[in-house]
């Protein structure tokens, strides 16, 4: 056979639905409701298509410079991806050798056993108070977690990483709709084994754009580098992620939005007698009252052009994940739901 | 230790350099001297900021079924990568079991072989007549060749593949300044293990874009999308390298003008006693007459701001590998070397 056999025997990760049609209302990825800053705009207006006939630059020296100074830190500590997604892919190429395993919370990101299947390692998911086997070697915290919502505290994250000997990545995609993150585990002198990784796609509205970083230990960080393509984020992506991170204003006013909006849906789904996991993302996990089953709201909002995502399964099958969206297109799921 | 051992002993390949300065005659990368098409341009002006909120189509639909068409074949035989090195990574994965060996013709693309370093395999440079070790999965052929910018003939690419029983990828980066190209190998119904590999880097004048697609066996290419990060291609990419591939005036336009400046300069540096390799690609691979030695006139040139590449060593010591820019940039060139 010419494909190998963990890749014959890999089944592929889903992604949720990407519909053509403008009318759905969209709230089964977690993507912003708001566009991006305008800033975004005028870079792409302005982009000198002559520097598109050149190679990008392959070290982003001047996004990583804001994000290094942004946090307080050095550009060494800094590394960027095609999206996290592909800061993941690298870490199990650089953290995890061939006999090791990769761990993560359970529920969480499922993407996550994809890509230790693609590594063709072992994932292991880990419940509370569960013994990591030993030849674990990357452990995968996404914090706030998905697709629960629920932020753990840092010095919880702190305790698990001094006792770990592998690389713990914080996978902080919604830590700019939470209470707190871990970025100063990240940036401590101290720090041997916490990678932080932020994304683009969520808070900056850029998800079309796949722009995600990490900060680190320099070791750890240089081994990414060692191991990415030559040019792995383009141009214009570089510019125009550029731009919104240093919109400070635009940002912190869209993640104002989504959080208003969060809580008050959030109440609205109660005041229903949904019960909803405390969430510090753009998200809620949500439990439709009986007799009511998830999976047959989820195929009754699809009717309705409305999507959400719905995870089968023991940990995750009796709830919805509904991204947050306007309060218009909340309303709209809410009314949808009075209906049923 | 937290890094991999393959990861710890790798050398990172090295990118040609992408100097700040504009005055600088940018010889080294083998980019094309022509902006990219108009179309690109209005793409950029006028895109939609909205639909970078959302996560791109992650099968890129428009432009498969674009390149399907063009090459008279179906969707489920294209794969659009992050550049051509994230398919050369993707196949890596897909195609190479962990006991298994990556090979390529020697000299030639020197990221080859760190590709294999990452994918913690062995790589062969196959020299001619050589017998390949059977444990060889994957063949990197790249037609043109680089760096000596050398054509083999189709035949003989495709009595390898029915040879050999693991994959060949046929690197076909410059494919478009040469005088035939081995696509129909990957279009044939019969074909079981030959995939064609193309750029938008070069003659599409999209190196900062980074987008790479390939043809082959259906079966093949599901693979790739199987180990694929769920959205490899951003929303931007994907819409400009669409416009430049359907602008085919413009493209056959710019092809020509490198086509014939490289002809031209070519016959200049012979006069002048070089010995150019016969080049069917946008550079010329060539060794300036005795007693010039090529590391000593690359530093000179360096010196004068005009870059090309150099590659030391015994198959390529030699040489220099000069991109073809514009008239006036090869002219600069020409008076430089004269001057020596």
């Amino acid at each position: 056979m010419r494909i190998t056999r963990s890749v014959q025997r890999l089944e592929a990760y889903v992604p949720g639905e990407q519909p053509k049609s403008r009318r759905v209302v969209k709230l089964n990825t977690n993507e912003n409701p708001y566009p991006p800053s305008p800033e975004c705009a005028k870079v792409l207006k302005g982009f000198d298509l002559d520097a598109l006939r050149r190679y990008p630059d392959p070290e982003f020296a001047a996004l990583r410079a804001a994000i290094a100074k942004r946090f307080r830190t050095t550009s060494d500590r800094v590394f960027v991806g095609n999206g996290s997604d592909e800061i993941l892919a690298l870490s199990a190429r650089a953290f995890v050798e061939d006999d090791e395993l990769i761990a993560s919370l359970d529920p969480s990101y499922s993407l996550y056993k994809t890509l230790a299947a693609i590594r063709n390692v072992e994932w292991i998911g880990r419940r509370e108070g569960m013994r990591l086997d030993p030849k674990t070697s990357l452990f995968l915290w996404t914090n706030p977690n998905a697709p629960t919502g629920v932020l753990a505290p840092v010095d919880e994250i702190a305790a698990f990483a001094k006792s770990f000997r592998g690389v713990v990545i914080v996978d902080e995609a919604y830590a700019d709709f939470a209470r707190w993150n871990a970025m100063d585990l990240a940036t401590a002198d101290a720090n041997r084994n916490v990678i932080v990784m932020r994304t683009f796609s969520k808070s900056y509205s850029l998800a079309g754009l796949r722009v995600g970083f990490c900060v680190g230990p320099a070791d750890l960080i240089a081994a990414l580098y060692k191991v990415k393509d030559s040019y792995n984020v383009d141009a214009v992506a570089q510019a125009v992620a550029l731009a919104a991170f240093k919109d400070r204003a635009y940002h912190a006013k869209t993640v104002k939005a989504v959080v208003k909006t969060r809580k008050a849906f959030v109440k609205e789904l109660e005041k229903r007698g949904w019960d909803v996991l405390p969430t510090d993302s753009n998200f809620a996990f949500a439990k439709p009252p009986a007799p009511l089953k998830a999976a047959d709201v989820f195929r009754y909002l699809k009717s309705r052009e409305i999507y959400v995502r719905y995870f089968p399964g023991p940990l995750t099958g009796e709830r919805l994940r509904i991204t947050i969206g306007t309060d218009g297109q909340m309303e709209t799921l809410l009314k949808a739901v009075d209906e049923l």
